[in-house]
């Protein structure tokens, strides 16, 4: 069993930091999202489950690797929904969470709960929301940590019918949202379909998260590990393309004796380093909310500048059509102009083309003119908020994801 | 000590075929050859050494990977010019060849040496032979295979400005010609630097004969070996680009003890298995030789129809020198009408850019008409004689390279 020490401290300091996080979004950042219809342009309003929700562990490979084993096995005990066997068995996305009575809910109860993070997915439809389910447990991992496990990806044709939604859509919809996917192989197995190749493109935006795990590696010997191994990074290096080498946990993920035993030691060390990783994952996540704060706080700034210099220059009378057109094509004009007057690097500009295409939507005539009082509300914020905010999470905490959050070249 | 069988069965045959390979080379071939100028086209006549040479293996990597100590290794003695250390030390390519007396003979003498078959490496000029040397020794091994020894790889401006050759030109023209590629690394300081990704891809057009050794695998711990031996794994992947995995042997390469001896088994089945690969090279070159003089003779076949239709379209008397340029301007036509006529693959054609570029310098009023008993004789090699030097390789030896003689994926 894996060992997995409950931090009381941290999570102490975890909950003030994020209910500080809410209050401050709600009282400083939010009013200027409103005014300025960011909405509608770039994320929805964040609510109480986004500031409250566990860390998110992803489960993502073909069939048959032992994604629910795995599962299984940090648990230390059956989940219920779980199916474990040799043919394709997990069926639909599950949600592995901590609740005080074991049980599960369906996905279409679960999108309507405004505790859960999970209410943006009711646009893939019924297809997928009735393979969408939720899987409670009174298990002490799941108080710091949900767990998504997903259906094992199948080669080619079977893939793109059985299903009846976008897999992949799904799929990147969790990716962006997780902290941590786990990205796992079989040793005993390898193969690397078309099918999950696409997965594995799709994921790519969020390298970062990415944790590979080369499971059941004493099914072979030695030699043929090595040969294994070295052929997943030869393919993995050309598809993720990054030029950090992303991390590889080898190992067996299960509760089982080791079949070949010659690399017990190395497989030890790797399940200890694996489970560290999750194990930080809650300590980190704090953090992290307030990094996606303080990038959504600069964007909001922008887009504030961007939309009331629209407003600025639209005739009050006539011609607003022609003009609305005009500032259309001629947007990065008025991007430029920001960039100059207010200093703000380009990389922190929405994307040109994304912004025109939802404008031309839009009616400018609806569009509110500056209001420093609420930008300088923002600029408080990140000038006296968030260094608070900072100051409450421990020291240790920040060196940790300094030294230890990114893949190990 | 590394075991070598010495084979004398085989040895017997390699002599045998040989010598008919060179006996219709010399009869058949190359008379077509010379009639229609092939070699100032394509490449020079063969002689006596090339049916001779032993095969060749190319030791590359960076300085201090052990390439020197590596062919101590397998030597398990010194050679004549030998110099190991830890800074960059062998600062020549050497050619370590058997030889009665032990003794170093210098670049100059090798390459007129018409035993030897480096006479083309003249065009490499001075600076590059007196950093050519031949090492010989009376070493079993050495009956049976040549190590090509090379200066180590630095890193940036040290290695363009201090050698006063073209060192990648040089080192692709032993590419061209080994029959295998040994490239280095060191698992204790793994580092790929712009140097040596220019020169893998220099060695990217044979990179069938490639085989990667991990050298000193034992001087780090277990876990750290799969960091780094995955790390390689993945940029090789990137620069060689190559869909087949590249076999690696991990392993030590010299006659110390191991340091960390945890994967003491595996080294020793790697080690087994990098010295069978390169105990196979004698038996399989003869059968390499039959293959390149098959692909000779076709392109001879091809070249000197290029020639006679070429000759045949010339004018007897006027306007010479601007059909001539007509032709070379058009000559994808000629191959069209050739491809047509008789029925040949266009990829037995050579280049059209490079054909066009040596024509330009050629006198066309001296190219010969077709002679249709040479192409006969060598349609007849090509029928029967080479079948009959197929039929004198052993099965075993024929099965053997299509078994072992890929990398492995
Ligand atoms: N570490 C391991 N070593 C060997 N066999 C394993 C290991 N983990 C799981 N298995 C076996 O592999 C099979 C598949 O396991 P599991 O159902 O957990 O995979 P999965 O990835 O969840 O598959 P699916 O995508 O179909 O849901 C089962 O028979 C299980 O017993
Ligand atoms: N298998 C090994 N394990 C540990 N150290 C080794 C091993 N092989 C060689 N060395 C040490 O590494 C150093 C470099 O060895 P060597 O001179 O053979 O490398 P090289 O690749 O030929 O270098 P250069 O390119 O400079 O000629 C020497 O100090 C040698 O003792
Ligand atoms: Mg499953
Ligand atoms: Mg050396």
């Amino acid at each position: 069993m894996p060992f997995w020490k409950k931090d009381r401290v941290h999570e102490e300091i975890y909950n003030n930091v994020a209910e500080g996080l809410r209050s401050v979004y709600k009282t400083k950042l939010m009013p200027l999202e409103e005014t300025y219809k960011f909405h509608e342009f770039h994320s929805p309003p964040l609510d109480d489950s986004d500031f409250e929700a566990k860390p998110m562990v992803l489960l993502v490979g073909q069939y048959s690797v032992g994604k629910t084993s795995f599962i299984r096995y940090v648990l230390n005990e059956d989940f219920p929904g779980i199916r474990i066997g040799p043919e394709p068995t997990t069926d639909s996305f599950i949600a592995v969470m901590h609740g005080q009575n074991n049980g599960t809910v369906p996905g279409n109860a679960l999108v309507v709960d405004p505790s859960k993070p999970f209410r943006c997915l009711t646009k893939f439809g019924n297809a997928f929301l009735n393979r969408f389910v939720c899987s409670n447990v009174k298990n002490d991992v799941l108080e710091s940590i949900t767990f998504i496990d997903t259906p094992g990806i199948l080669s080619g044709e079977k893939q793109r019918v059985d299903r009846g939604y976008e897999f992949s859509q799904v799929l990147e919809w969790f990716a962006d949202r997780c902290d941590r996917i786990l990205l796992l192989f079989d040793a005993h197995k390898l193969d690397i379909s078309d099918e999950l190749k696409r997965c594995i493109e799709v994921l790519k935006r969020n390298d970062d998260k990415i944790r590979i795990v080369l499971n059941k590696a004493d099914m072979i010997d030695h030699q043929e590990l090595m040969r294994v191994y070295g052929a997943l990074m030869w393919s993995l290096g050309k598809v993720l393309n990054t030029p950090e080498v992303c991390r590889v946990y080898v190992g067996s993920f299960w509760s089982k004796p080791l079949h070949f035993d010659s690399n017990r030691r190395l497989f030890e060390l790797e399940t200890k380093d694996l489970l560290d990783d999750l194990e930080s994952l809650p300590k980190t996540a704090t953090l992290r909310k307030l990094n996606d704060l303080i990038k959504r706080a600069r964007l909001a700034k922008v887009h504030a500048l961007i939309i009331s210099e629209l407003k600025e220059n639209m005739p009050s009378v006539f011609g607003k059509d022609s003009k609305r057109k005009e500032l259309i094509s001629k947007l990065s004009i008025v991007y430029e102009k920001i960039q100059r007057e207010q200093n703000i690097p380009l990389g922190d500009f929405p994307k040109l083309d994304r912004m025109q295409e939802i404008l031309k939507n839009m009616d400018f005539t609806k569009f509110k003119p500056l209001d420093r009082k609420q930008l300088e509300r923002v600029d408080r914020m990140l000038s006296e908020d968030v260094p608070k905010l900072m100051n409450m999470i421990p020291q240790e905490e920040k060196t940790y994801l300094e030294i230890h959050d990114r893949p190990i070249s």
